[in-house]
């Protein structure tokens, strides 16, 4: 992929190839679209940030709440979307033992309880190990800063979507 | 379906019950629920439409684009959502002659390069022969004027998903 191929699709083509580069938010790419030619993939990044960066409190919460729990229910019962099955199985997350598991489930329970989205990480980029050390320091944050630190996570996701789907890597963007 | 059972909603049990009353947007019901608790149907469907009202311009043609075309390739193959299923059989969309379909796709590709979107009509509303006369009508029309003329389409749709959903008649909303 490069971005004259980008630039030459349709949005049906382009909202097919970037809709899920936020978690199950095609309506952010089919927005995307419409600033068009884009210069690059940092541009292209550019853009995806913007939108989520406009979008009002209740808005960049929704995106938050169109996530999966990390290790939850759609894991258990392969309905995860194709780039977050991969990333989670990646961190570990899919070989976890039941107490692992249940430990995961109780602090994803209490922090969905507390802020009002699940707990979005960008699993690629930490370890099984991590992940429940980061729910639980991050539960005890105040929400205004918590809310922050998952959208910053969420634009890490979308990075590394992006890197992936131009086949390059993420540490040059 | 009662407002007292929809104010007890986790944002996970609302999403799934509300994540397509907007055709493929998600984000829009997870958006919503920051709004709760509702008065009732009619003020849940006021945050529905505020929540549309106040994207910018782009993020109101992408839920346009989040949209299936009307007797497209989606229909044909049997991709849309249960909701677009229903309505798009329902006005007759799904027993189309061959010629019929080509002139409505012929019309519809006439339509998303003129505007940058997809033609956006509540089928339930329409029978198939004022389908193809309205595409016709809308392809001419100013694109200043067609972005609103879709996005009401767009909100009647939600009504009549939402009405669905509370078991009322969309008439008495």
């Amino acid at each position: 992929m490069d971005i004259e191929k980008v630039n030459s699709m349709d949005f049906g083509e382009f909202v097919d190839v970037f809709g899920n580069v936020i978690e199950r938010c095609p309506l952010i790419a089919a927005a995307v679209w419409s600033q068009r030619p884009f210069s690059g993939l940092e541009d292209l990044e550019k853009h995806f940030f913007a939108i989520v960066d406009a979008l009002p409190q209740s808005g960049q919460e929704g995106i938050l709440r169109c996530h999966p729990d990390l290790a939850g229910r759609e894991l258990q019962r392969g309905a995860l979307t194709a780039e977050s099955q991969r990333e989670q199985a990646g961190a570990g997350l899919a070989s976890l033992g039941a107490g692992e598991r249940l430990r995961l489930a109780e602090l994803n329970a209490q922090y969905r309880a507390r802020f009002g989205f699940p707990f979005v990480l960008a699993a690629r980029l930490q370890d099984r190990a991590a992940v429940p050390r980061e729910l639980a320091r991050r539960l005890h944050c105040p929400p205004a800063q918590e809310l922050r630190t998952a959208l910053g996570e969420v634009r890490k996701i979308c990075r590394l979507r992006l890197a992936d789907l131009f086949g390059v890597d993420p540490a040059r963007l």
